[in-house]
Order: structure tokens, then C-alpha cells, then sequence
């Protein structure tokens, strides 16, 4: 009765489809209220609508950036879209007038400047106009594109603005004609991952399935000999093998993607593939890619990846490293690669709910990646590191300013990745108080979740329909949860019988005023990583449902490596933080290192240790009040289980 | 009675005097089986005699190194100058008329390419010869003549082949005129020091006090308004603020010498100038400069060593960071800073002995530069991280290689670190197999070491005399050591009423045949670091006698960050290891994390742990095996003291 039928195709809802409260309606409040129009503004003072404004002088090989310094990189096109992506899904939160015009207005600079053929690349157009198409490997000349066409897409579900999708769409169909293996077309694809899901998005909304196809076209030749990097460089008269990154490896172009069993790299060009190929699996019922994706999600999730969901520790590739190699303080773990994952694991839920995949998409999201933007929207982290010793603070820029708008436009429309609907079927992968608007069988459906989570485990779902109709709800069972409990208008369910893949899929004729409550425990728990990641043996991290804890030096002083835990983390006592919206902080009894022995580096007995209380807060909310320490894997007191 | 007298000048024995054997016997052998020759391949194979060849066309700005890749750097003129001390020094020990007719050849180039007023410098006149004294803060120029001087003084001791010397005199002797304040005069320093310390040597050895007065210009010189280097490029049309090391804290020159109380920047650098203004201090008897150095040795050994005498955490700036900064994993504390800290701790010892100083010498001899030269002297650290996940390998070469020839220098020429001699007394600063020749009074005397240190701590001294001759011997009796014995001619001798910063004086009249029983009691014991190190908290190091001890993965599997130690550290077994020439490893019991435990990353319990032994073997001998990790900072077990 709760088996599902095969190759299911589910569909995240539309952004505007979801209405938003609880932590995740606040964070949406900031970014329309701050982000939005700083993403603009800075944009702006980077010099890229002068880069884009065909009226004006070409902008010169380095466009300087004022008042940060440094300049900005030849794919500003894609800042621009991804900005312009997080303001329309602001303006579906909060209508407003004046972003709208000064989107309008960079769209008409990108309509003058489109070539008659389609193209439109700012820094191919206006800065080395003869290089079109020259360097895929290294020049994100697709990536820019791809994100202009989500871009593109958000705006017009936002306004009903068909202008920049039209753009777009002409850019594709260009793009078709260019790209293959037929006389004078190239047989190539771009050297960082983006375009695939972004066509991907545009098929779904214009239902085009020819740009599903040039998606799919691109991630089958993929890593295919003879090598197109390869013949490119040569092309282009330059060395192959002069390649800075050394290997293909770095653009995930080393193997036919359905051949690759580890995740290797630039991490996020690599989440940005392995969603684009989880579309097309979803999307062709593609059991290849499938298999492939479950491969490299086991390879990343067991053996690279932070607590946080952070990954790839390395700033030299901006990437990968060694299966277990995770330190915390030189971590990257760029703010990019988590919201990446959180765009692949949603993706991997395309063929049917899975816990495997929605509990590593809410750690990542609420962790490596939320941690990314202040709680007022206006500073943000790229690196985003698991201990500090006080100088890892938040940007009001980065030289390169991937990720503010990256996590704005993850956060603006989280909705999306909260459900998914299938014919016969909505899932409910995360949690948080929200409205979900959906048709099943021709009914128009709401389904509203009350909520304080993740500060409280009890969700009441409230059902309204036009008509009673037959499908199936799936809440997801957290692996992490103890003691789950769900009732279908108080009558408690067995878990059991409805569990499937961690989800309870509830399935019956459902009208309104039906209610469903589930309970989610969340006590405090503590957490040992495997032996093999060195960073962290003898320490323990604090989780409390989907959060990450850490300690931070303004609630409890510097040396933060002087605490150690003792006792049973499941008792923490917990209490509300004003300062941190009411964030739930953790207080547990603690032995710390008396700091004060005099003025030898080093001597022969350990330091005193006194008693003390350690209070944690959720990591993403961290360096949000005084700067300092901040730490995640602390010291562990009495082991247990030996 | 034991009171010293006042301004007393303690020099090191000229390294002729003294013959060695043990341990540094086989170091030392090694160096004249491997090293010296090896040395002088490598400068060929970079091209460095092309370089200096007139009779060759000039070797352009990039000088291929082959076969190990990179480019030489533009101070091969010390690498040359410090081959050429290191092979002098292997004279000494054993002759080698192959060897000295190599170097001969390298004079001879030298001879032709000095200009006729003195001037001597390879890059500037073989490949910016218009360049000349236009950039003394980044260009290494009087640094490389001050290791050609070191050079030619060894050489000189070792063959009384004048040469290199008259060479080099010249040079200095120019060089007086270029600098200084008088009329065209440079009023400047190098950014580099170096020549401060090199005219010390050269003055002792020539006798003539005008190269100290120029050592001291320099010394006195550095960090003065106006200052040198701002106008040294604005008169060169450079920019003084693009300085990509953005402070002159990097070559100590932000303030005068006097004046500096923390010690900041590159650490080579810092340890040479220290070295040098130590020289000054001993040879004006100059207490501002020791008054200054004093703050800075406290500076220095309290808030930034590594346990090893490491020093200079960063590789940004090959130097120094924050107070406590001490990272394991990704210590740079290069090989040259650690012998840089012996050259400094030596000449503190020359207003007299004091164990302040001796004691952290001999910790960065044996374990911070000792560890940057392999047992069989072929291989080489340039870093010398703390903890490997077993990727950290000796190079056959570097493209900085500052490092080899100064290790191989130090070990080569170690007799006169050992000693040093002042009117009426002989300091015994480290202890190990040895005779030392010299003359007190007019006396000549040898003083025999007998012993196995630092694997046993029985030290047998014996005298022999010309004549009965009246002088003190002083013992350094090192902090860490308890229960330290003397016995004179076969009588107790109470140390409080010889002690005296840290040596016992023993001032009697000596003659043939009286002999001295020291011992120096070698338990194994634990370190803990100053809770202000994060590094290493939770952690404890193992020392026996000087040496740091860490765990190795070919005697301990991988995974040493699974090893928890359990039990009384000073009833470590001991034995002997015959692949590592005798060295003492030490057997400890443990408990060991099972590293097996599924595919998870993290999970809700932490490993089991079994009881194992941990067998630890000297730091400087690590990376001599097989390859694998190395840990010295391991977790610690039960905490006392609490």
C-alpha cells in the first residue's frame, strides 16, 4: 500500500507557492529589507552596470572596486544574475517599486547589449571581443550565462516580466546551435558547472525540452576523450598541460560523469554538476546518473564533508583534498559549496523523498550555508571555518562576491526546497513555519505547518482542500530524532507502517480541517567524528536538531581549547537569546584550563582545570554580537562506551 | 668566590679545536661522507658556477635548476658562501683534495669577478649590473656578502688558504667606504641581516676592529628616521608603500634595534640580526644591546617557540605571527630559523654562561635544525611541522636552498657551540662526546668528554694540562635535569655552592689526570604547553634529556591522532632502535581508538578505545624510515594536578 511507484518525478513548488514565518520568514524579512538592494548597490560600485552599459566606454580589462579594494572578476555577469535572482524572489515576499525599476533597467542594458546572433557575455563583448568561445575550461562563459538564465527565470515567475527570459531563451537557442558534434559546431562544455541546471529550469518554465536536451548534451560529454580541454588549448595555440589547477579533476572533466566515483575539485562547480545531473536523471528517468549521483553522494557525506555541511577544506583548489583531511580552523568550506549542496541534495529528491538526502540538505542549509549572511542580511562569510581565534569575521564584500547573493537567493526561496510534489504525492523535506500552496489531481490544496522550529520539535499540519482528494503526505523522520511521534487527527499513527526511505508517507483521502501533529524530540546530542579525521579526535560537537553549536568567546571568554565537557550533553539546560532572535542556546557543566601558570611556554604538569559552565549557540548565528573565539568541536570530557 | 667577573668575553673555540665523536662524531661524518659534495652538485646543477664564470656568457635573469624544477633564487652568492663554510668545516674533519680543489675553483671564479673598488656580487654584476645598491631592503645584496665572508673565514681555519679572505677583506673594505653618512655615502642596511654577524667573524679572525665599527653602523643604523628604506626607494622611483610585505616589521627595521621589544617578521632574518647585535654587545661590551636582546630571548622562548625550538609559524612571511600561534600541521618554522636561534643563543653566551640561553640552544639544535637534515645527510626539511599526515618529506633540494648548507654548517662546525672560552674559564655549553684543545694562561689544555648523551646521561670529563694551571669549568646543569650529580677527582661536590645561571663553576687549579663525573638523570617526561597554545590543549609532548620525541606511523600504524596516553610518562621503557644509529625510542602504554567503525563520518558515540603500546622515537630523527605520519603533540591521559 506505501510502496511508491517507480521513476516518480518530483518537482520543487514554485518560490511564490510557499509563504514563509518562523526563523525562515525572519531571514526572508532581511534580505528584502537589506540584501536585496545591497546585492545591487554593490554591484554597482564594482562597476558592473558601466561593464554592461553599452552607452559607456568598455570597462577595460580590470574594473576596479570601490571602496573595497581589489577588483572583480571577468564573470560578473553571473553576480549580476544571481542579484537579480534574489531580488525577484524578494519582491514575491515584498513588493517594491524601485528594485523592480533598477532590475528593469539592467535588463534593458543586457537587451542592447545581446549580439544579433544571441550572445551575451559582458567581458567577451566589451573587454576581449575576440575571444568568444576560445576558453571554455577557464573563462565561466557558460556559468555566466546559466546564471542569467535563473536569473531570468525568477524574475519573470516574480513580475511576469517575460523580457529577460527572452533574452535568455534567444541566448539558448544560440547556444543549440553552437554546441554538438555537426560541422562547425563546438563539441564542448564550460569549465565551471552551472548552465546544465539552468537549463534545466528554463525548459521547466517555458516547457521547452530542447534546452533539457543541450542540459543533458552537455553532461554526457563531459570528461569524454579525446579530451575537449585539450584540443581547445591546442586550438587556441596554448599548452595543454599548462593547466594552473594541474588536473581536470579541478572542473569534474577528468572522467565521463557517469564513470566518477569521487568527489575531486572545485567544490562548487562540483555541486553545481551533480545538480545538473540530478535533473536530468529526474527529468530522462536516468537510472545511469543515478547511480553515479548515489556514489559520489556516499563518497561525499562519509568521508569529506564538515559537520556543518561545509566542504572542501582547501583554499588552494577551493576545493577538495583527502577523504578525512577536515580542519577546522584552515577550513574553506566555502559558503557557495554548502548552498551548492543544499541544491543538489534537494535535486537528488527528484526520483522520491529520501532522508539520506533531505537530513544532509537542512544540515547543510541551516549550517555551512546559513552561517554565510549576518541575521541583519548586510555582512557575509565566504570561508566559514569550524573554530576562529578571533580575526575570521564577516565582509561587507569580497573580491569575489559569489557567495552574498548565492545564500540570499537560497534563503529567498527556501520555500521551494521545503516541498515537492509528484502527481499523487506532496513531501515535506524541511520543517519551519509556512504555508504550501499545491494542486494534486486537479485540487487546489494548503497546507500550512505551525511551528517554532528548529527551536521546538512540535509541528501541526493543517490541511485545506477544494475538494477532498486522495494523496500522499511524506514528512521526513530526521535520522537524528529519537522518539518521533505522528498523529492523523489525534490519532497517533504507527510509524512503521508508513516509514519509507525516513519518510512517513501518510496516504489517504485528505479534506479539510484534517490536521496531522508531529513531534520531533530535540535534545541536545553530542557528536564523535570517525578516527580517521585527525582534526577531531579526543573532541565531540553539539548538535540540537538540525543545528550546529559552538561556543563563542563573548558568552564565554577567550581560550575556548581550555574547555573541556563533562557530563550528559542530553541534559543541557536551554534558554532563548534576545540578542540572536531568540535563538536557543545550550548551557552544559564544563572543566576549564586555568590559563594563569606564569610565564613559561612550556612545563611539566597540565594546567588546573576548574569547574565551569559552557554556554553554545547555533553556529550559523555566530559572530553576529562581539567578535572573538568561536569553536564547534570541543574537547570531550569522560569518554563513554570503551 | 664563584663570583665572575664583570663584562667577561666568552668566544667559541675556533672549530679546529675541538674533535668530536657520538653523535655529532656521526653527524659530522655524514656531512663529509655526503653533504659537502652533495652541496656543491647541487649549486652546479643550478647553474650557480655558469653564474659566476666570466668566462661564460651571463646567465640571464632566470637560471633553470635542474632536475628538480623552479629557478634559483638571486642570492645564489650564499648558498655558494655557505657550501663553501660547510665544506671547510668538512675539512677539518676529513681531508678531501678533491673537495678543496672544487672550492679553490669557486675562489678563483670569485677572484675574477671582483670589480676593481671591491665590489663583489654576482647578481648585480652578471645580470643587473646598473642595479647596483639600489634596493638594500629586498634584494639580499650584503647578505650575500656576508655569508662568502662566513665562507672564506671557515675556509681559511680549515685550509690557511688566504684567498676567498683577501677577497672578501676587500669587498668589506669597500664596502666601509660605500656606507655611512658622509658626503655620496649610503646611510642604509640590508634587508637581509647577515653581513652584521659575518663582519664580527671576519673582524675576529683579521683582528681588525674596523669590521666590527661597520658591524655596529649597520646594527645602530636599522630602523632610524629618516628612514632608510622609504628613501632608498623613493630615490629609486619605487613606490615605499607597495612594499608587499607592507611593514618593515618583516626585516626588524620598524624601529631602532634598541628600541624593539617583541620579535616580529621574517624569523631567519630576525634570529641573524639578533646574532649579530649579541656579537656587538660581547665585543663593546654594549648593555643597551643586551638589555634589548634580553627582552626579546623572553619574547621570543615565552609566547612563540615550538617545543622543538621551531620557530616562525607562517609561511606568508616566513615568520612570525600572533603571540601563542603555534599550528602542528602547517608549522613553517624552517630549518634556517631553528640554526638561526643556536647562532643566536650562542653569542648570548658571551657575556658569560647562562643556562637561559644554553638550555634553548641545544633544544633547537637537537630537534628544530637537527630534524632538517636526514641521518644518512643526503635529504632535507626546509619545513619542520610538528604533526604530518604523512605527506611531509625530506627534499633532495628546494628552490630556496637556504636551508641545507646551513644545517650542514651548523653540524659541521658544532665543536664551537659547545665551547667557549674567556680568560680564565672554560663553558661547557652542550654536552657529547668530544675533545676540546685550548690555551688558558698560557696554557694548553684538552678537556675529553666521555659520554653516550643524550642517550645516557654519564658524562666523564678529563683534563690534561701543560702545566697546573688555575681556571674555572663551567658545567651547564639544564633546568629540566633533576638530581644532577658532580664528583670531583671522586668527591661530591655541593652544586648550590657552584651554581651559578644555571653552571656549576668549578674554579680550582686544574692538571693531568683530574677528571670530573657529571650526571645528568634522563627520565623521560611530559610537557604541557601554556593553555594560550589552542594547539596543543588537551595535549602533552614527550622529552628524554634535549630531545622531543613523537609518535611515527611505521612503528605505530596510522591514525596517531587515535593515541590517548595512559600512565607515568618517566616509566617509559627504553631501547635502543638500530636503524636510527642507536637512538633511544621510548615504549609507553596508551589507549587506542578503534578506527572501525563503519562508514559513517559522524555519529553519536565515540570510539571505543583498546589498551595499546605507543612507542615514541626522537623528533629529529623522524621521516629516516619509511614514510607515514608523525605527531608530537599527542592527546594527553589522565590530567593531573586538578
Amino acid at each position: 500500500m506505501n510502496k511508491p511507484k517507480r521513476d516518480r518525478q518530483f518537482r520543487p513548488l514554485p518560490v511564490p507557492s510557499v509563504e514563509l514565518y518562523g526563523i525562515f520568514g525572519d531571514r526572508q524579512d532581511a534580505i528584502c529589507e537589506s540584501t536585496a538592494e545591497t546585492l545591487l548597490d554593490r554591484c554597482v560600485e564594482a562597476g558592473m552596470l558601466r561593464a554592461i552599459d553599452t552607452s559607456q566606454p568598455g570597462p577595460g580589462v580590470v574594473i576596479p572596486i570601490q571602496p573595497w579594494g581589489g577588483t572583480t572578476q571577468m564573470f560578473w555577469d553571473s553576480d549580476l544574475g544571481k542579484s537579480i535572482e534574489t531580488v525577484a524572489y524578494s519582491l514575491y515576499r515584498r513588493p517594491n517599486p524601485k528594485l523592480e525599476a533598477r532590475v528593469d533597467e539592467i535588463i534593458d542594458m543586457y537587451g542592447k547589449l545581446q549580439d544579433a546572433d544571441g550572445y551575451l557575455n559582458a567581458w567577451f563583448q566589451r573587454v576581449q571581443p575576440g575571444r568568444r568561445w576560445t576558453n571554455l575550461r577557464d573563462h565561466h562563459e557558460l556559468y555566466c550565462a546559466g546564471h542569467l538564465i535563473e536569473g531570468a527565470v525568477a524574475y519573470y515567475q516574480a513580475t511576469g516580466k517575460r523580457k529577460l527570459l527572452e533574452i535568455m531563451c534567444r541566448y539558448a537557442d544560440y547556444m543549440i546551435k553552437v554546441f554538438g558534434h555537426g560541422e562547425g559546431q563546438i563539441p564542448g562544455y564550460c569549465g565551471h558547472e552551472e548552465i546544465e541546471l539552468a537549463l534545466v529550469k528554463l525548459a521547466r518554465v517555458t516547457g521547452e525540452k530542447k534546452y533539457l536536451d543541450l542540459a543533458k548534451y552537455f553532461i554526457d560529454e563531459r570528461g569524454t576523450e579525446p579530451h575537449f580541454f585539450t584540443e581547445e588549448a591546442t586550438r587556441d595555440g596554448r599548452d595543454p598541460a599548462n593547466f594552473i589547477q594541474k588536473t581536470y579533476e579541478y572542473n569534474q572533466a577528468h572522467q565521463p560523469v557517469r564513470e566518477q566515483k569521487k568527489v575531486v575539485g572545485h567544490a562548487v562547480r562540483a555541486m553545481y554538476l551533480y545538480s545538473g545531473m540530478a535533473d536530468i536523471a529526474t527529468e530522462y528517468s536516468d537510472d545511469t546518473l543515478t547511480t553515479a549521483l548515489e556514489t559520489l553522494w556516499d563518497d561525499l557525506t562519509t568521508k569529506q564533508m564538515y559537520i556543518t555541511g561545509g566542504i572542501g577544506p582547501a583554499a588552494a583548489n577551493e576545493g577538495f583534498t583527502d577523504y578525512y583531511d577536515l580542519p577546522n580552523e584552515t577550513a574553506y568550506a566555502e559558503t557557495c559549496a554548502s548552498v551548492g549542496l543544499v541544491f543538489w541534495a534537494s535535486r537528488m529528491l527528484g526520483r522520491g523523498p529520501n532522508r539520506r538526502y533531505a537530513d544532509i540538505m537542512e544540515q547543510a542549509l541551516y549550517n555551512g550555508a546559513m552561517a554565510g549572511i549576518s541575521l541583519d542580511g548586510r555582512t557575509f562569510f565566504y570561508e566559514n571555518p569550524l573554530e576562529s581565534a578571533g580575526k575570521h569575521h564577516r565582509w561587507i564584500w569580497h573580491h569575489c562576491p559569489c557567495c552574498p547573493p548565492n545564500i540570499a537567493r537560497l534563503l529567498s526561496s527556501i520555500g521551494s526546497y521545503m516541498y515537492a510534489v509528484a502527481d499523487d504525492e506532496i513531501a515535506v523535506h524541511l520543517y519551519g513555519q509556512s504555508k504550501a500552496h499545491f494542486e494534486i489531481g486537479g485540487s487546489k490544496i494548503t497546507l500550512s505547518q505551525e511551528t517554532r522550529y528548529p527551536w521546538d520539535g512540535a509541528i501541526c499540519f493543517d490541511v485545506v482542500t477544494e475538494r477532498p482528494a486522495r494523496f500522499a503526505v511524506s514528512l521526513r523522520i530526521p535520522e537524528w530524532a529519537n522518539g518521533v511521534a505522528i498523529k492523523v487527527n489525534g490519532e497517533a499513527l504507527e510509524l512503521s507502517s508508513v516509514a519509507l526511505d525516513g519518510y512517513a508517507r501518510i496516504e489517504r483521502e485528505w479534506k479539510s480541517g484534517d490536521h496531522v501533529d508531529l513531534n520531533i524530540p530535540l535534545a541536545a546530542r553530542s557528536l564523535f567524528a570517525n578516527p580517521l579525521v585527525r582534526q577531531d579526535a579526543g573532541r565531540t560537537a553539539l548538535m540540537r536538531g538540525p543545528l550546529v553549536y559552538c561556543l563563542e568567546a563573548t558568552d564565554n571568554g577567550s581560550g575556548l581549547n581550555g574547555i573541556r565537557l563533562n557530563g550528559d550533553v542530553s541534559k543541557a539546560t536551554t534558554f532563548e537569546v534576545a540578542e540572536l532572535r531568540g535563538a536557543v542556546a545550550l548551557d552544559l557543566p564544563a572543566r576549564r584550563d586555568e590559563a594563569d601558570w606564569g610565564s613559561a611556554l612550556y612545563r611539566a604538569s597540565p594546567p588546573h582545570a576548574r569547574e565551569t559552565t559552557a554556554r553554545f549557540v547555533p553556529y550559523p548565528f555566530w559572530d553576529n554580537r562581539a567578535p572573538g573565539e568561536m569553536l564547534v568541536w570541543v574537547r570531550a570530557g569522560e569518554e563513554r562506551g570503551e
